[in-house]
């Protein structure tokens, strides 16, 4: 049995499949975990993949730790979507942490996490607070403001839309503290059908935020192995001498427990290639 | 129909085929130029892809300015493999360039280029002399250095296996001028298959050269869309700020002909995750 996401027509990833371990149609979405040959368990919703337990350290470091480490003290955090808990682990290992909501629309997204990926989220730590809610109407509401919101979101597909509107990202900047750091998942760039999706949230961020930043992993089970990020803040910009000096230390402490952050990759993620600013302009 | 290259087990790279252009067993390997969906032609050896005409310039353009901006005047530049003629293009945008010596073992992928790739190389240019012979001897005789040496081979298996041993790169430093830089692919660091051979490699790159460093591009067609080069010299550093001086004044002159390659993925490309660093030691 094999598993394809194809992104570009008929291209795309081929994966290996041994057993169907989770398939359950919710009122959102098509969340499924797999057995892979060689990836370990793997999440996929309305069939695109999310996660492996093989592959997930990158994307959870690096929308965790470049916004972690450039707040002084990030005690607060809000992550809108992560229901495998992936973003809350890496987020947790930063000892200013005190609150962590996690604001997930689809419990089946967690249920099936807890099961299936149990080395992935970090759910029994005391000061993770999981919410089944719409992030949309939570961001609204918020009332104590956050020092680092994440949006670990899908595809602008499905539920998932809204993640890339304006009105999001305006109550998104209303509920960050005054130092407030957020960062978002923003697709692939070698997806040509992203690129005006892309283009436009890059510009309301603009728009929205003090700093915006565009930022890159490699993942090697998302399309075309290469994902973009974003970086945005009310003020503090990654390449700040004291954000460095932050990771320097942080990353150091964290010793083996990053797998792929490191003070290093924290400022290279940045260098855009030619073809990728492109799709800003 | 459909193309597929698999990395680890079942896992992989699929890619819409419409027609098979060119197929031929030559006395070294199979060489095939496919036209996809959306990729453009695309050549594969051995069932591996070589290049699209859509992602070329990802890779031509890591494997040559890297080394073409780090050298101060490459006038001779040799080029082990390549055939395509797309590494011998991007390094013939450097106004020093007085003679390119490339050494494809195998006329049919030259002439499957031509054909079909025909936007790819560069073959029009005088200052480039095709040979078709075995590069490691060729690189046993040279009498005259170069400036700059690329090793542009295909994977370690079959006829570049050598391209991946001791004495060739003893020969490549006998071969190299006194401030000569040498860049060769290294193979994809998510492939667990090749960690052997890449860790090997750099630990012979470092006994021979003085400097030796990975550098990373993200290409969307090879194995989980990450690869590594490596870049190597008898002592200019990439990061070197004369180094730095020569990428900002000559990616502004090359303007839009660049579009992965700028000053900032120069320096970039050099940082490493931690997974990758970890394969080196």
């Amino acid at each position: 049995m094999q598993f394809n996401e194809f992104y570009n027509e008929r291209t795309g990833l081929t994966v290996g499949i041994k057993k169907v371990l989770f398939s359950e149609s919710t009122p959102y979405q098509k969340v499924e975990v797999l057995e892979t040959d060689t990836w370990g368990n793997m999440m996929t919703i309305d069939g695109m993949v999310m996660l492996s337990e093989k592959d997930e350290f990158v994307y959870h470091e690096m929308i965790a730790h470049p916004a972690m480490f450039a707040h002084p003290e990030p005690k607060r955090v809000l992550i809108i979507g992560g229901g495998d808990g992936g973003t809350a682990r890496e987020v947790m290992r930063h000892p200013a942490v005190t609150h962590v909501d996690m604001v997930e629309i689809d419990e089946a997204v967690v249920r099936a996490s807890k099961q299936f990926l149990p080395e992935v989220g970090a759910f029994d730590d005391p000061r993770l607070h999981v919410h089944y809610e719409d992030g949309i109407r939570f961001v609204e509401q918020v009332t104590d403001p956050y020092d680092v919101i994440i949006i670990d979101g899908s595809d602008p597909v499905g539920p998932a839309v809204a993640l890339f509107s304006e009105s999001f990202y305006r109550n998104c900047r209303k509920a960050l503290s005054g130092q407030g750091v957020l960062t978002a998942q923003t697709e692939s760039p070698w997806v040509g059908s992203y690129h005006p999706a892309i283009r436009n949230l890059f510009s309301l961020l603009k728009e929205t935020f003090e700093v915006s930043e565009m930022y890159l992993a490699f993942i090697p089970l998302y399309p075309a192995g290469m994902w973009s990020l974003a970086f945005t803040s009310r003020g503090i910009h990654p390449h700040d001498p004291d954000v460095s000096e932050r990771v320097e230390k942080g990353t150091m402490r964290m010793g083996s427990a990053l797998r792929y952050y490191n003070r290093d990759i924290h400022h290279a993620a940045f260098a855009l290639p030619g073809f990728v600013r492109d799709i800003l302009e």
